[in-house]
């Protein structure tokens, strides 16, 4: 079977933005049309990953809206959710539009709009993307962050610090992504001095609530080839669930979902967790770099806040973790956070992330939905 | 590449039931387990076609909570937005899964909970699937059908009557269909005196709100060969947009989303409308069960209205139409409504419809989202 690739990319100024979803979509899709140099009219399918654009804005059908906005009827198109692993389900929806023969060009793009409403609008929304069981009696995703880092931190000895280092770390790679959120730095202390929200994490430990949009462009190798010879391949992806009660999982630091789909994506890719030279992470908490990073294999269960404290996965370690900034620094605009992880790759990738480059052939995104409840994982290559 | 096979179909009682979505969907999801004598294990992927469990019950993530409740941990999972037509999205997306070799089994369930609002408040969520410039205005689905009805009868010179046949047809079918939500005859009469709801549509020329979930098991051929002779094959499969503001639409009478759709799946399947059998199709208003038989030529524009008259389209005509009893009759979940069609054709060609047999080798399913925004048809064929 012929192999997937990427051939443009494109992602919005994510933060607090004036405009609706439909306009943050159209933003992102003409970008990645103009990326692509594809015309609007080539498009076979358009994929629209999007959490909850009903319940944010009132609107629903925006998979149609931006189809009409950008031109690209007749273009068959579907909205992808998978909570807030919307865009890395999008990017494996795309990936088998063009797998299966279905499309030889699609545009997927993942967005969505949420600052206007209120946190607690905003947070309502998101808790119910989990059990009924857990979320009425108030057991939503941050307070299973901050149980899980508790127990992380005591069982293994890991100090407080290496939590707050990974946000440290990821805002001092936002810094240079002109698309981030938060371009500013922000240190140790600043973390561990800044509001208690689930003890033991802080307002620091936790990604904002985002407005914005990013776009990918898919199609065969052989078509890809037609248009450039800056591209990058999908050698592997993956995705898998875990218990939808979170409290039935065995061990609260394995994420099933982030392993399972890990394993498949290596699998397929024949690479394993030592050939992957950049990744994405989903740091929506900062204690879920660490459950990644080891459910990905790379570093033992319990050891990962040591290739934090080493500085193995900053831009100039080993193997640099969230380039972008991650969700921490970057924004984590539902439906959008997994499609520009991968905006982020293919840059790294094809040697356009400019300040935030590093020296890649393979990188890996992993996308996480709920608290795990769903993972995808999704690796990258550059195009031989 | 190797044909995706259907294996196993299933659909819960439609109407008003007081269960929630997420056991709606286990129920059919475990009877179609049961009918195609599979395990759950054995699922890769599990996909659910669902427009708005978040606006109508405040619940998201509901496919992974179905892949929790039917025990198919770790199956990969995915949510599939394409408003009316998310149940003809679901199996297209399914196919996909199954055609790229992404999965070896791919459970669909469609699903919807909506007679807990009230009329009004299902309406405004479904009307938001329209162009805002549209909606906004009050033009809603209903005055889009009201209008095209009109205009048709008068342009083509066809009775009021052949519109309320269509309702009175597909209500006698439903008679038969024991997961009906009116398994009563409407005559013509009735139709024609009931309430008027967009002139010159009245209340029986609309489907109802519903509640209720359907499924179909979809397989590799080699691997549907492992379970049983009698399946069915999907040889055709297509979705196309068409414009997502309504009433630029050069003819009113032609659903663009129909014409490519229909022509994609023809092409795919290498047949053409005179082979079709048996077919479901989208009779969300009356009106649209007439666009839908001229966009897929079994009928010249402006003519379908007389294979109604003449009875070409009874389940013991020359082309049985709505043998489930369509939208009209079985109800209106709204992304079960594309899967059920799928369910309906699968009892055809492998001899389980009962009482509403007919005799058919290949099937047709036209699910329509929107009015005619984005449309998917799907041909399938009794296995050889």
């Amino acid at each position: 079977m012929e192999r997937v690739a990427i051939i443009g990319a494109s992602m919005t100024k994510f933060g607090q933005r004036e405009e609706w979803i439909q306009e943050l979509l159209a933003e992102a899709g003409l970008d990645c049309l103009e990326d692509a140099g594809v015309d609007a009219e080539a498009i076979e399918h358009l994929y629209v990953s999007n959490m909850a654009s009903g319940e944010f804005e009132g609107q629903t059908g925006v998979m149609n809206g931006l189809a009409h906005d950008i031109g690209a009827l007749p273009a068959y198109t579907q909205r992808i959710d998978q909570t807030s692993s919307s865009g890395g389900a999008g990017i494996y929806a795309a990936w088998q539009s063009v797998a299966s023969g279905a499309s030889e060009m699609t545009l997927l793009v993942g967005g969505e709009k949420m600052t206007h409403r209120t946190t607690g609008e905003a947070t309502d929304v998101i808790a119910s993307l989990t059990h009924p069981v857990e979320y009425k009696t108030g057991v939503t995703l941050p307070s299973f962050a901050g149980m899980t880092a508790r127990h992380y931190l005591e069982r293994f000895d890991a100090p407080r610090e290496s939590l707050a280092k990974v946000a440290s770390k990821n805002h001092k790679n936002g810094v240079d992504n002109p698309h981030a959120q938060f371009q500013k730095e922000v240190d140790v202390d600043t973390v561990l001095e800044s509001p208690i929200v689930a003890d033991p994490l802080r307002l620091y430990d936790f990604c904002p609530i985002t407005d914005g949009s990013a776009a990918l462009m898919l199609c065969p190798e052989s078509v890809a080839e037609e248009y450039t010879d800056e591209y990058v391949v999908i050698s592997g992806i993956d995705g898998a669930t875990d218990t939808h009660v979170v409290h039935e999982r065995e061990d609260p630091t394995v994420m099933g979902g982030v392993v399972e789909s890990g394993e498949g994506a290596y699998e397929m890719s024949g690479r394993g967790p030592e050939d992957i030279d950049v990744a994405e992470l989903h740091d929506m908490f900062t204690i879920l770099e660490f459950l990644q990073m080891e459910g990905l294999g790379f570093a033992e269960q319990g050891e990962a806040w040591k290739l934090v404290e080493d500085g193995s996965t900053e831009r100039d370690g080993e193997l640099p973790i969230n380039t972008s900034g991650g969700l921490k620094s970057k924004g984590h605009p539902l439906g959008a956070s997994g499609v520009a992880q991968g905006v982020e790759i293919y840059e790294q990738l094809t040697g356009e992330a400019d300040d935030r480059q590093v020296d890649a052939e393979v990188g890996l995104c992993c996308n996480v939905g709920g608290f795990g409840n769903c993972v995808i994982t999704t690796i990258m290559e550059a195009a031989q």
